[in-house]
């Protein structure tokens, strides 16, 4: 942490900052500048955390030096972490997907769903049994009876379960279902949901908010990690921004600065960033080229007999397709993807 | 609900369409212009809403008539809502004004805020029992005991308490001590929550969220009244943008928005929106001058101690300051304020 | 300035460092925390301009510690600047109000405009001549016929001129019959014409660009401000953000911030923040609370008949009306305005 | 065009607008809804270009049915547009990317880096002769020296040039060094500069601008081409959001938009959306990924003595394994690009 003094602040002001961090075991750094005094703070900092240096007389501004998360960052485990999910393996070489309905609709459709994902790649089925809608008037989804169908569907193809808790009530019921939780981008900063994910040593996939910067996101992440449930995958899934031709703008430059910072896996939702089902297989070859770990997808055997979200959902032949394509690219980005079973 | 078809969609197509919409018993009214058919919906729009009517064959786009939200509107109640809380009415001519600490930390820290706060012309006490933060490393509030707090606080001034519930799971123990619960902005669609406080019939400041537009923040108060709990005032609280010069954008141009489309009464969070202390009082002046209905201040005896949020907390005397100031231009906009109770 | 280096950069790389800053002459100061070493770079920051320190080796991130403006700072010059446009002082205890009405359409229009704004109060009549329009079938302006009229109105009047200056072609032409050039948002950052208005000491009111921070606005002043023109006036007039229901938001925080850091005034532009008639009596008075200096506001004396921006155009009725509030709210902000002069 | 009635609009006022549009020529079709009247206009909307229907008595809002620009759509031309740039072909089936420096410095260095870049497979020579910067301070380019020495590049390698035209007043100057215009981010609505490239036929490549919409820059294309000038290759540079781990938000979402609504081609230039060199080379693959007709990259021979943008140059090592991974990922998008000429 370094402390930017004011324009013309007093030697008894610097004498005062100086005190009070030495009082709380901090070595300080006084430097005088042309224009400015800065003085830099020595040793944890978390001792400073609820010392409010910027309104102590003479300072002007705070400005932090390390990064505020700890256990989501690079220089805390250097090494990618790998998370194993009951035999897949998410931030290695090889590309996770996952991919099913919006919803879950009825048995039919979650069942055609999933053996037309299986047969392309993914390995994860995905379908919201809880969902948070936009307006309490649209449908909220099938509960706990959405989540059996899931398991049935699962046992039937082999496909491990991903699926939303929006709750802190419902935790409970979606962890004796799902083999990964997900958590939506509303809830990115739901605290009390995160703190008690943080209590399971389930896998989660982590959505990032619309309004969450990258910075914060991890804080949150810090949230479940901080609880001992260290098993987190980062997913992107778009930002609000001015621009309304899609309806979240994909941040595709946050797959190589988490890369960068996190040693977490990142994956990218194509999906909801963009809305629209014709935008997904072009913005799924961009996150995978771009270095994501994988994919989470809305697939629905026939979009336009869906019960949410129809427009950015996209058929089983385009997913065939999209995965073939992936299966493609893989090796030139040092990734491996087996596509399509046929 | 109008459907715009494509340049060159078929005759086929719209009859596909009009004979869809027709089987649900909406009225259909078909125009073709030089370049594009526009098909109108005339009925409940409720009956259209899981019809994936924007990816048929031939849809261009969807283009929504009447707002999403009902109960929030003026359409559905056109004059303005005075909320009663136990004696103060919110909404009316007279100005109202919240104050109090970022945190409840003592009960000498509590009494000190409360009696000062009465002292300048506040009707409610707030503090936070329960606190969100971006970090969990920070203070997270005194919890029940912080509330009991408020309580003794509130009965020493007969100020009204207000204070944020920030999980289903204390909905119930929050409800034991406040006049008034306060939704904050990272909860404005968490559903689950609103969809409890819509269970109740106590009043609820209802925040807006940092990456909501007005359009999504009234849908979101629909979850609450939809439950029957109509005693909702919005509070504007700053938005997400590119700006780093304060913490969030104070959107104040929501106010006369809300305004003009709901009947719900506004409020303004000067505090959260600044996030530095300098600017509250300007602030507070101006969504006052824009037509806000009340303000909702943090103050704090001693902001150098306080244990959260230091730096946007004001002093008691400021605070007096800013609420004689605000007693002067109230009746200029046909308001009343009673401050200073000297 | 302060480089932040990696954690784990070597004793090497910060003696590389180090180095290259005593070559320039400049003083250093290293300090080592416990997870990271940082140097403060002590004196003119000019010569730094062009080194790349960022990509030295070693070097994790640079934090600045002063502005990167300097005539425009309150750091140059402390004492808040008045600007005096023949006679009428900007900056000063007096609101000073610019009206009229977008594009000026014929003389019998800006004729009635021109003495309609003058009753109310109005120092300066605007009026575009050259506009810049978002499409190119637009309604581009009257170019000089336009000034001419604006001229001949002046005269009638003894209302002072301001009109916009959209390209360096046409800075000479303006220039005869303006009293102070208006700079738009669309040319925040286009240099050349900053550069040329520099070179003049005619006043400017220069506006905020839609995605321009204040940091880079100030910047942008100082291009004006290093030619040698001092006489500018800031006018926030809405940034571009996700909220639709406004043609932009208006950033009232805006207002304190710059009368924190720079010496020069500020206004306000409700007409474009809002895009909306109905909400700019909202904001003019919520912008004279927050301190604004001045406001520039469109007035149409028959806006259901204007040739651009008819919407967000206010009849000489509202407009009087709304100056007779203002002049009945300075005195409470310690300001003066004159209103309607019956 | 559709005009949305209000709630409670009287038949007196439909019939007001009615006529109105009647006496121009237009057709009119009135639907009444359960809840409001809508009016739809046929005919040419240029015709209502300066009506201000929003402001009539009665009306809610306006619906555009068709997009506001003409030339630059796919309505207008359905089939993709193939550029030729003296030879050399953009929006075909090759890949074409232009590299070079930020700021042409000397003439060692600019010839350096054109050998490195043709090398490695660029078809174009970048670099700035006249250099926007956002502060008046920073080193602004060397002007014709630096067009010269472009030149003076091209004819030693074959590259053709592209360089920026910052002005009016430099157009004729900087036309008769380049094979291609560049117009920066910061003009985008630099209406004049736009014209007066439009009275060319020579090819521009046209950036983004920071806060523009995509429906903006299609209108701001139209400004070019409707002075004649179809020679137009759009340019996505990153756009202006709250997040601050880049320097711009890569909208790569803009691409596949883009190809659907127009018939120009696109760009992406990863280094200005990035402002770090370490994101380049992922952000570059995900743009050809995405769809891509091109990349404008920077590239510098000697990035830590670059005289300006160092921080997002990537060296000429970096972009021949970027050349070599782009020539290995196209064909399996259906393109070509030869890379290394080793």
């Amino acid at each position: 942490m370094i402390i930017v003094m004011k324009h013309g602040s007093t030697e008894q002001q610097i004498a005062e900052i100086s005190r009070t961090l030495k009082s709380l075991g901090l070595g300080v750094h006084i430097s005088e500048g042309t224009e400015r005094t800065i003085i830099g703070v020595i040793g944890d900092k978390q001792l400073l955390r609820d010392i409010p240096l910027e309104i102590m007389p003479g300072v002007e501004k705070l400005v932090p030096i390390v990064e505020s998360y700890k256990l989501a960052g690079r220089t805390f485990k250097p090494e990618k972490s790998l998370i194993d999910v009951n035999g897949v393996k998410i931030g290695g070489s090889e590309i996770v997907i996952m991919a099913g309905p919006c919803s879950v609709e009825s048995r039919e459709q979650i069942m055609e769903a999933a053996a037309s994902v299986r047969k392309a790649g993914a390995k994860f089925l995905r379908g919201g049994a809880y969902k948070p809608r936009t307006s309490p008037y649209s449908f909220q989804g099938l509960e706990e009876d959405g989540l059996k169908l899931l398991k049935e569907a699962s046992e039937a193809t082999g496909l491990l379960i991903i699926s939303e808790v929006t709750s802190e009530h419902t935790v409970d019921i979606v962890d004796r279902y799902v083999d990964m939780f997900q958590i939506g981008a509303r809830n990115v900063q739901n605290f009390q949901l995160l703190k008690e994910i943080g209590r399971s040593r389930k896998p989660v996939l982590f959505k990032r908010g619309p309004s969450t910067t990258i910075d914060e996101w991890l804080n949150a992440a810090e949230y479940i990690m901080s609880g001992g449930n260290y098993n987190v995958v980062l997913c992107e899934r778009g930002i609000r921004t001015f621009e309304t031709s899609t309806r979240n703008t994909l941040d595709i430059s946050a797959v190589p600065v988490i890369r960068n910072i996190s040693h977490l896996p990142v994956f990218v939702d194509p999906s909801h960033s963009a809305g629209k089902a014709y935008l997904v297989p072009s913005l799924s070859m961009a996150a995978i080229a771009a270095g994501a770990d994988g994919l989470i997808i809305e697939v629905h055997p026939d979009p336009i007999h869906a019960m949410s979200d129809a427009a950015q959902q996209i058929t089983p032949d385009v997913f065939d397709s999209l995965c073939s394509d992936i299966s493609r690219i893989a090796p030139i980005l040092g990734r491996k993807f087996e596509g399509s079973v046929k």
